[in-house]
């Protein structure tokens, strides 16, 4: 493994082995911290063309709890927005830094960062993919109510945003039933439905529907960074709150994700989201610990590059 | 000792233990460094929602002097301007790193953090209060005068700003005399004052009758962060200068201290601010080491909160 | 050695002296990194009113790779924007830091914080001197073609920013040619040439003349950070482009170097950047190599600093 540029591209064991090394180093921590700092003596470059919180704060804690320093560099701080193309930020810091962490907008900006670079590059969320959230989620799941294989999950919002897309490459892999409510105008292009081809994954314009007898309710903010003030867009979700109501169609023993930031009153209710506080900060926590278990697996491609340059 | 959210939580006690560990700490440090590193392992996150220098350096420098690792987060970098509560934040925050600097408008931000965090949280300046400065100024004292046991402590400026505040609760623990001389509208509320109840403080409108026979003049800006050009405002402390003809009313053998930035010909001459610039840059210097000293007593209850919480 | 201000202070020998430290360090990195860490325990600012990515990266992973800790500080993150001057910024940091990095407009600016500060400050850019980008350039010029001695070097672009005016003091120590090529009013004035008074420097309004038989052609940016969208002054530059027409004039062994971010179209070809991207990005390496060399040197004068104040 030498990128996380989607959760698209991993395959079911690999995503098996990057949760069961999760669980690994949340004991470790838990029990006072790593033994092993597989990032030792690495720095990794954090790119952030999108503030955040929990991404940030996630990769940074976890890069250092491994042994790694972290450069943060956000558009401010670096020269991307003044025109230089990705092609030479990427030939310059892959000279200079053993991994990095990218948060931007076009998926393909990441893909060619990692291509140019020849370092090992992590997709911290594009407008098409979240890898590390999803990773996240499933660990919460796991922990939570065992098991993602032979449940129901459903996802209540954008259809067709980075949370959901990753969703269904997830279902794809592993043994889920996914169903995905959201407006009409909101749900993938079936184009993107014909690449998908999961038969396991069902698509509704009706929350009730979707929410039926699941085990786990999953939401995400109705409008994505970007899109703030996008008044019409938001109004297309009006029925689609997460509230007491319509959880009322799911199993008794649901639980309830958010990726947070959450909105109160828009995509949550207050009282969902307080009422299953535990899972949901817990799921935040889970990137920490997903994150540190790829950046082991990429640490070693990491180290490699040293002294790849320059051999004339 | 779990935070430092305001001078005035703290007693008498604890305010000389920190001042003592300040001492031991900065001998320390002229030595060669730290042979104990309390903060090893540990991460803090620093939230500034002001900028800042001296505040900034002097925690970054601390913690990792220390042995923690530092995460500066401004609010461009963090999504807390993007309209997430405080309480979601504090709750994603206190499951991954070990402690909190905090610099914002709202002392009840801080508050908040800390409780909903259960993190230790340190107020590093709100409109309220800036406890660590105070303890700066204390240990600057005591470096320069011998101590503040005694002693007349003038102010001269904005009499309800977070220094004038501070100083007041400090007062209050501490045995020392404090006048304070603002322009009316300037003062302290009868309400804060009844419930300040500290008869070693004395408010003026005449600067001469509150630096008269004073060991120590302090002073701070005229206009705080976020008033900057409220001309109005400033026409009030016009008088209020502390210059060399001011001065003259204090003991012959006083000190000046200005917690900086300074403003030369408004707040402060330059004249003046020259001729007491080793006690002012020593006092910035102080800053350091009285915050690495509180930072020695939260390390402890940051170091218990890994595994408290997913204990299921 | 105690700063690196501009290129102009430096002496051959100690050009030489950290262009061999270069090479020692860069064979070090390549052979799994540096036995002796002389910046451990020290923790270094590095100070940018310019946004940068190159400067930025290398100088914190080299800081980082030395052993010490880095503090980079925005114009956004500190309060040097908020009118404070920079002698008392530099009085703050010089008593809780071990060395800064300066990144900034005004050559004095950083003279100044050099003599207030009283620690080692390294110039990483202002509008007069690039010192760290001419000893990267060297170090690729000694890899690439074995020496500069002897060699004729050409700069075409803007002959009087801060890329040609370093060039212009480095060929005064060094022994090699160097040619201008510059439009008419972009050259230095007379006064310069009075004060620099080296007899190998030529100057022409003729790329190709400038160019002929040389060695190395050299680019810069035509429009400096800061002059942005000055169309009049970009279209003094249509006919000084590194395109593959001019380079027929240089020797057909000659290189081709562009300090980054380079504007392909303006002041060089996409053809011309791509063919030399080998040794234009082994330049951009360079800088963490001859930074490093210059960090060490400048390491033992940091460590002397604790103590010095406060001796009272």
């Amino acid at each position: 493994m030498t990128h996380l540029l989607s959760i698209e591209e991993l395959s079911k064991e690999r995503i098996w082995k990057i949760i069961d090394g999760a669980v690994s180093l949340k004991t470790e921590r838990k029990n006072g911290g790593h033994k092993k700092k597989p990032l030792e003596g690495q720095t990794w470059a954090m790119i952030f063309t999108k503030s955040s919180t929990r991404t940030r704060v996630s990769f940074e804690v976890g890069i250092r709890e491994l042994g790694g320093s972290v450069m943060f560099l956000s558009s401010n701080d670096i020269q991307l927005g003044r025109g230089e193309p990705i092609k030479d930020t990427a030939r310059v810091l892959g000279r200079m830094v053993h991994g990095a962490v990218i948060r931007t907008f076009a998926q393909q900006d990441v893909i060619d960062f990692a291509n140019f670079s020849g370092i090992p590059t992590i997709n911290a969320l594009t407008d098409d993919a979240h890898p590390c959230q999803i990773l996240a989620d499933l660990l919460t799941i796991r922990e939570r109510i065992g098991t993602w294989e032979k449940k129901k999950i459903a996802f209540v919002g954008d259809g067709f945003n980075n949370m959901s897309r990753s969703w269904m490459w997830a279902a794809k892999e592993l043994d889920f039933e996914l169903a995905i409510a959201a407006p009409q105008g909101c749900l993938p292009t079936q184009g993107y439905l014909d690449r998908l081809n999961a038969s396991n994954v069902t698509l509704t314009t009706d929350p009730k529907e979707a929410v039926k007898d699941a085990d786990v309710i999953n939401t995400d903010v109705w409008l994505s960074m970007g899109e703030e003030g996008q008044t019409e867009k938001e109004a297309l979700f009006a029925d689609y709150q997460v509230n007491s109501e319509l959880l009322k169609h799911a199993k008794s023993s649901h639980i309830v994700l958010h990726c947070l930031p959450a909105y109160r009153g828009k995509e949550i209710t207050n009282e969902v989201l307080e009422a299953h506080a535990d899972s949901i900060f817990q799921q935040a926590e889970n990137r920490l610990h997903v994150q540190k278990s790829v950046l082991c697996r990429l640490a070693s491609y990491g180290q490699t590059f040293r002294g790849m340059f320059d051999s004339h």
